[in-house]
């Protein structure tokens, strides 16, 4: 009996890891399965806050997302991202690398990381030349970049860089890629006329807020699951993330809110909307280091910036950016990164600022943020100026006019809905 | 070799309770997760069933609920509830107490109560008051009298009323709230006009289904949760929870469903919806405390008060609730409450009636139901009367016959939804 | 102090057992939580893809669906599909049998059998008889088929059949169920015109998009939980599943999408949407017994069947099936279970083909897929027959053309969705 003591004891200690484990897989598995719904959340908030004729465009360009993206990124993604032969920047292990939660939760970043770009060249954009876009960069870009800093032996991480969930590795790359398309593309007809600025109002509002709240939903899944275990330490860890995020969350709708109340006049749904957006993407790097005070100022500057950064955009650099994806995604994606060296906290119980004061960490968050944005940027001008004199990025005028259901897919998303219909 | 066992074994047996934690710290934030989606789902449930020109308004009051909720709660609400120092009526723990899951979780029950007045209301009341509203909603009159049960320590606590997961709690204070605002703020216009009560339908019945199929899955959360552990009897006790939640959802739908096609002539569609929240309603305080078959009679008993309290409260007493929100969670959060005094049993396995009978239980359950009753009229009279002689609670007639998206936001929630805009 | 060891040890070891029990039903009851919102997923789906004025039909069957079918389930219907007196063709078991997360996660799947028939017969189907083919089918044709398999004991379990999740057993349960009922309903009015197949297109097809990401995300639910177990060997498992199901889905999706393009002109949404839901049904049987690659195969075939499928049955059999719902559960249901013989491997790992070669597994694939189709079409062909002669199967001409929200349920969906209203 003694005997059997002294065998099953290290089985013992070894099965608390497993269950510790097996948690973290659960735990990562779910989160896998919040941040899917992102994808629907997306499709509702780009459908709703662009016009109807362009519908199903919108939905057609995020099924592609989550499809191509699913496949290319088990094909070639995962390998470029985590693969084990790496240089520092450029990483690789064979094709069809990853299995499981890990590869699973991980399609869904890249997915992500497409789908943002779909809303800003929203209503002109050739569905094929989106097609190959969204190939590119869930195969290539977001994987590549990704590796510097989430394979562990990247030139970032050694730098000491933090972005715990991807403010600047998903939104920041989603969000600066938009940048090239909406230049690149061009302005939708009417957008600019006179000199002026022309709203083009969402269709669906509701649809928007639905779409919002799924992402919130689903940015629990997208910022808790990137703890990557649960147990322990762990377990209160991702629990923290959590509700940073939330408040985070909060406090950005809060900015939007606030903000448009104050300089519109009246509290704005579309800036609330993205203001909750930007929150999200404000906490999305810190949200490991980052007390819930600092998490509420963190959403609270990105709800504000973000109402700020669209006019900035849309008026006086005249990119017409659909649905305010580069400033929610890129330029709050810049904001979250850099926060961390402002007031992050090393460790989520918030012991105090980092050890060696904040600035070495802020230069090491600056250097990180606009490595990403230059990478972005540079690859999507590439990919968008091959797609530009091959098949093409725009529809004709007439098409445009008409719709992109029509045009690209034959249909139209509401064929009468009236009640006798 | 025996001493590293005899060291090893206490932590071996701290590693399984440890473990337990865990996981019930993993349902918990799940748990919490699936609450937080119910503001979407009461987005939708609110929206649809009143007028499109006042959609954007119920979208940014629900927007409001959880970012002010959120940040009241955690700035104050979490102390008032659970703080230490307690007199049996009142507590207090400091500023910014309550952490990880645990404050999550919490916090999406108070964004809850607050959500449940804004659809009552809809449709004629300022958005600033009702921002004011929410705000001492979520950090001062759910959390004082959500500690009287919950905090552990509180009076009915001691006089051994039972609450699960908030049918008067959160329901019930947030159901009598809405009675006391629709009261107040009075009836749209139009509704009853030369003696008769005129039908107000809403826009969107389909958004109103998936709202309440969004209610409905968050709500497994919201009471399962609430048991607030996993591992062991918590397991299969919380699971027992989910599955009771279930059969009263559907008894309550089937309920709705078939009063009204007996009742009205035909199967009604909002009725029917009504009838699956009030079977939901209607279990949440009973749900650790009931079998099976208790728990389809509570819900299906539910779904048949809701429809005779709709129309009680529209055409007798002359309310204006615009959808049915005082009888869906007042009304059923009240039967829900002392339902447990007359088959709740000793334990979700049904081994018996109470001890002592269901006398004693019974009026423990109405002493109960009737002081959060009180509470929420009391109080939230106060707050709306306060408001009434300060900001106003009304929007103007012409504003509300423009609706309250234009006046309040400045913005339609459907701008042109045919195919060729 | 050695006492206490030797007394604690076996303790120990069943503390590990018990926890990795408890993991397993948190993953069960989390799974049956995604199961049941795909309910909602089949109301978006169907009523988006339908017409405006039977929308609110749509939404009253799945309502129907879920509300029933818990009841009854739970009634009988567990009994009739676990219970332990059994002759390998019919189990029984008593009365209300079942508890907890697995009676919850079960009940979730007999709601889905139902809800596919829903679809097919939109449009002219009176809600009675719907109501009572409901009743059956989650009580008895679903129960009675589902423990050939599933219980343990039944003949399809001797053969050696596998059918992991159910493409069969639930989706071509559901699928043929739902062919009998389109054919001997007849088709809607207008659809067949002088010969010719007219168009009846849906009137939403972002609700039609929401609904099947919802699906989407449901079905990881309803194929992962069918592992019914988590920890260890399952844990990996189970993530597997998730995994191969997500490649499936996407592979379908692309099939549709591709396959449109190709053959139609333009890459068609409802087809594509199709697709997703073909490549899930596709690997629902299989996706405990299939590699990655296989997966991505069996999904995509899927998805390209589905679009040839729903050609074949609406112009060539002249069926009214409103929205594939007999190509998408049955057909694809069908190729799900039988692919197993074709590339299906030994457990998920992959190690290779089945010992013994594919062709005897593709036999009793192929019998157990045929056993399903049978039941379900001889099942509910005396179903339907019986209500023919009743209470009759269609509503009146009249009642068809001003849309069942009205004759059915005396309302109406979209009331005025203009800004003003």
């Amino acid at each position: 009996m003694l005997n059997t003591l002294l065998i099953n004891l290290p089985l013992l200690i070894q099965d608390t890891a497993a269950v510790e484990g097996d948690m973290g897989m659960l735990w990562i598995l779910l989160s896998g399965i919040l941040v899917f719904f992102m994808q629907a959340g997306f499709t509702l908030v780009e459908a709703g806050m662009t016009r109807a004729k362009n519908a199903i465009n919108i939905a057609m360009k995020n099924l592609l997302d989550i499809s191509v993206g699913s496949i290319t990124y088990w094909l070639v993604g995962y390998s470029l991202m985590y693969g084990d032969t790496s240089n520092g920047y450029f990483f690789w292990g064979g094709l069809f690398q990853g299995e499981g939660a890990d590869l699973f939760f991980q399609t869904m970043f890249a997915a992500t990381a497409a789908t943002i770009v779909s809303g800003a060249i929203a209503g002109r954009t050739k569905f094929e030349t989106y097609a190959i876009f969204t190939l590119v960069m869930t195969a290539i870009i977001y994987p590549i970049s990704g590796g510097w800093q989430w394979q562990g032996s990247g030139w970032l991480t050694e730098l000491g860089f933090i972005d715990f969930a991807g403010s600047s590795i998903v939104h920041g790359v989603g969000g600066f890629a938009a940048l090239v398309g909406a230049i690149m593309v061009g302005p939708r007809i009417g957008k600019y006329f006179d000199g002026k600025v022309m709203p083009i109002p969402g269709h669906n509002m509701i649809s928007a807020t639905l779409g919002v709240f799924i992402l919130w939903l689903g940015w629990y899944g997208f910022n808790g699951g990137s703890k990557l275990a649960w147990g322990g330490d762990n377990a209160t860890g991702a629990s923290t993330v959590v509700l940073v995020t939330n408040l985070a969350a909060a406090a950005g709708a809060m900015g939007g809110l606030l903000t448009t109340w104050i300089y519109l006049g009246k509290p704005n749904i579309a800036h609330t909307l993205n203001g909750a957006l930007a929150g999200l993407v404000s906490i999305t790097a810190g949200c490991g280091n980052m007390t819930a005070g600092g998490a509420v100022m963190a959403g609270l500057i990105g709800g504000i910036i973000v109402v700020f950064s669209i006019e900035l955009i849309e008026k006086k650099l005249k990119v017409d950016d659909a649905i305010g994806a580069v400033s929610v995604h890129g330029v709050c994606g810049f904001w979250g990164t850099i926060v961390i060296g402002l007031w992050g906290v090393d460790g989520a119980d918030g012991i105090g600022l980092f050890n060696g004061g904040g600035g070495a960490q802020f230069i090491a968050q600056l250097i990180g943020a606009i490595a990403y944005m230059v990478w972005a940027m540079v690859m999507s001008f590439i990919v968008f100026a091959a797609l530009k004199y091959t098949l093409g990025l725009r529809v004709t005028e007439e098409e445009e006019l008409g719709g992109l259901d029509i045009s690209e897919h034959g249909q139209i998303a509401y064929p009468g809905k009236r009640a006798r219909e």
